[in-house]
């Protein structure tokens, strides 16, 4: 009887809509930079929806809500989840998707008046992006118990304030301790910010596993002089280093198989036109699926920068600021992800993500994999992200048969 | 009789301490950026040291202040000249040593009732940095009258506000028209910001020109997107292009005879660890004392961005933020500053300025030409900037000689 369920398309885009607008920009994307004021009011909508659904919300003392409906057994739940926070130029797809189309689930069951053998739970985990506070995956991160909450609150933005400040400040807490809730499985729908699907035609991604992820700050310090009196040789230029770098990220994509490279935040100092720069500060974001081709990176990029930094005479400080195994699913969740989405007769694709994810975090407190919808372009974190809503509904459809299969599943 | 004159060092290096205290940084540098509250105290103290010697004090809508020792006949003035103005993180040399040295040779002059044939002036430049508000040497542009007061006055900084803005806020200008002063001759005693006269062992550069000067500004905008889950392929990322940009500066360097390029500024947007940049806003500064290869590497530079750019799909535009032509001083001013160092006993050296001064804009208003006293290591435009006081006092008593020499020529 359960097999013919199917979730309302047009009611997930309503709400996809309305939680867009909060924290909306002018071109049509969003920024809900974690723990934001412009973050708590979409958290606020999604709390909303949950109660409206007759959800028993919990929300933890980092700020994870989770919505839990009961099932004819007590006992771990079966979990599905994903963030609405976004970084600064972010999209209205990115996680949104993951907790409005679980929260559909949930509506399309009750209106069908489905009572599941083991209790469902919906959780929107706070701060996946790590755009304005590192770890990204916190909310994941403390749920696990591999960050907590006190490490968490005194964690600081680029403009002095800590997470405790604006946790306070916006009142994201709740009473409950991170990870109290028992679970059986977890499950993440969310867009594939990557270009695969969309080039082969799939509507659904079966996702395998996580990259691995790197994350490397560099803190490189010459010396400031004048740029038009001080000869070539006598600089010690940290913005000619940092250049470096960035063009050496490049060629470690190239030259080391499925690595990515990216430096995407890079600042000089004094940073003025005619003085040569005494500091440059730079991350480096390394991804790759394979944990020794991504500590080969890390290695080969350390020594560059070592020889880079000694012969401008530049001292450097590095940091890691995120260290991500790569993860592989389990494969049960795996395989009941592919059945439902072939009994369906949606075509899938089982592949691996280029993205970190809750999920990643997730795997290691119970069996877990994600299901991947296409993103047009491949364009992610950024405000042209788009994912129509037929492949949006098609992988809420998805998430529904596979949470209906681990519900009954031992 | 005047030919045994000598300016008083321990007063001039008094003078020079005072002014470094008004906008002094935490490690003995000096902030005092054009236009603000701490510009203004060090104006203020200029203005008020040449009234207590008796100068006529004049301060023109832009801010200039000049103060007028009167000579036997009226008629064209000598003027000795400089800014107090500085970069953000600058010293207490750069600047500073002309002004106050010109000012102690006034007071020696005073001592000694010597009464010059020609009148003396000593003048006080705005801007000559531009490390706030382009362009740089404002101040003496608007004295030739190639920058209007009004044109100065609508000039915006980063922070939004603009020349006029601050210039009211803080009560910079006075009732005089730029440039109204005839003047006979135009000197200005300064730092040589560069290591030549340090690695020569020489107290005195006679400096016989300046060269060319050409800002560019860069914006390069792509597009932003995941950095985990875009191919680099499908990348257009505008910080990889820009860090291609600081690397080919160095390049240039190397290959065009006498050229300097620098990138001193470079700003990512949205500037965050994960997310590829979607656009990079950047300067180089190209300097070389010859027009034709300043226009070559200047050429290059822009068929290298425009090639860099295409292979990444990255838009474009470019400004040019200041083009300054190469400067020839005049040969007789230049023989009278060497035969006054000549004449003291100082060893001397003819030199090029490999950075851009107030000198050369006057240059095309009256015969010019400038003293240059050594920087330690070459360190300018940095807070470790240093000149020991007995060269100070060497480069002023070789402004005073050579004042004197000019305001008996015909």
């Amino acid at each position: 009887m359960d097999a013919g369920l199917r979730v309302n398309s047009s009611r997930l885009e309503l709400h996809l809509d309305r939680l867009a607008s909060l924290g909306a920009l002018p071109d049509g994307g969003v920024c809900r930079l974690a723990f934001s004021a412009a973050d708590k009011e979409g958290r606020d909508y999604v709390e909303a929806r949950m109660r409206a659904l007759g959800l028993e919300v919990r929300i933890d003392r980092i700020g994870n809500i989770t919505g839990i409906r009961a099932g004819r057994s007590s006992g771990p739940v079966v979990m599905a989840g994903s963030h609405t926070d976004t970084v600064a130029t972010g999209g209205r797809f990115d996680g949104s998707v993951g907790v409005m189309g679980a929260l559909e689930v949930i509506e399309t069951l009750n209106e069908a008046g489905v009572r599941t053998r083991r209790p469902l739970a919906v959780t929107d985990f706070v701060n996946e992006e790590g755009a304005r506070f590192t770890p990204d995956m916190m909310g994941s991160l403390a749920w696990r118990g591999d960050l907590t909450v006190e490490e968490a609150r005194r964690r600081v933005a680029a403009d002095g304030r800590s997470v405790g400040d604006d946790i306070d400040r916006h009142g994201f807490a709740g009473p409950f301790s991170p990870g109290s809730l028992p679970l059986h499985s977890y499950l993440e729908l969310h867009i594939e910010q990557g270009p695969v699907l969309e080039q082969e035609r799939r509507s659904i991604g079966v996702v395998t596993g996580v990259q691995g992820i790197r994350w490397i700050g560099l803190q490189l310090r010459g010396a400031s002089s004048h740029a038009g009196a001080t000869p070539i040789a006598m600089r010690r230029d940290a913005a000619y280093v940092a250049g470096g770098v960035v063009q050496y990220a490049r060629k470690l994509s190239a030259e080391i198989a499925g690595q990515r490279a990216t430096v995407g935040s890079l600042t000089l100092s004094p940073n003025i036109v005619n003085v040569v720069a005494e500091e440059a500060r730079l991350t480096v974001d390394l991804r790759n699926p394979d944990a020794g081709r991504l500590h080969e990176a890390d290695e080969r990029l350390r020594r560059f920068v070592a020889e880079a930094a000694a012969a401008e005479r530049i001292d450097v400080r590095s940091r890691l600021l995120a260290d991500v195994a790569p993860v592989q699913f389990d494969p049960a969740v795996i395989d009941a992800i592919e059945h439902s989405a072939e009994s369906l007769g949606y075509p899938a694709l089982r592949l691996l993500s280029g993205a970190g994810h809750d999920a990643q975090i997730m795997a290691a407190a119970c069996p877990t994999a994600m299901i991947f919808v296409p993103s047009r372009g491949g364009i992610s974190h950024n405000t042209g992200e788009f994912t129509p809503t037929d492949h949006i509904a098609a992988g809420a459809n998805v998430l529904l048969h596979t949470l209906l299969a681990l519900t009954d599943k031992d």
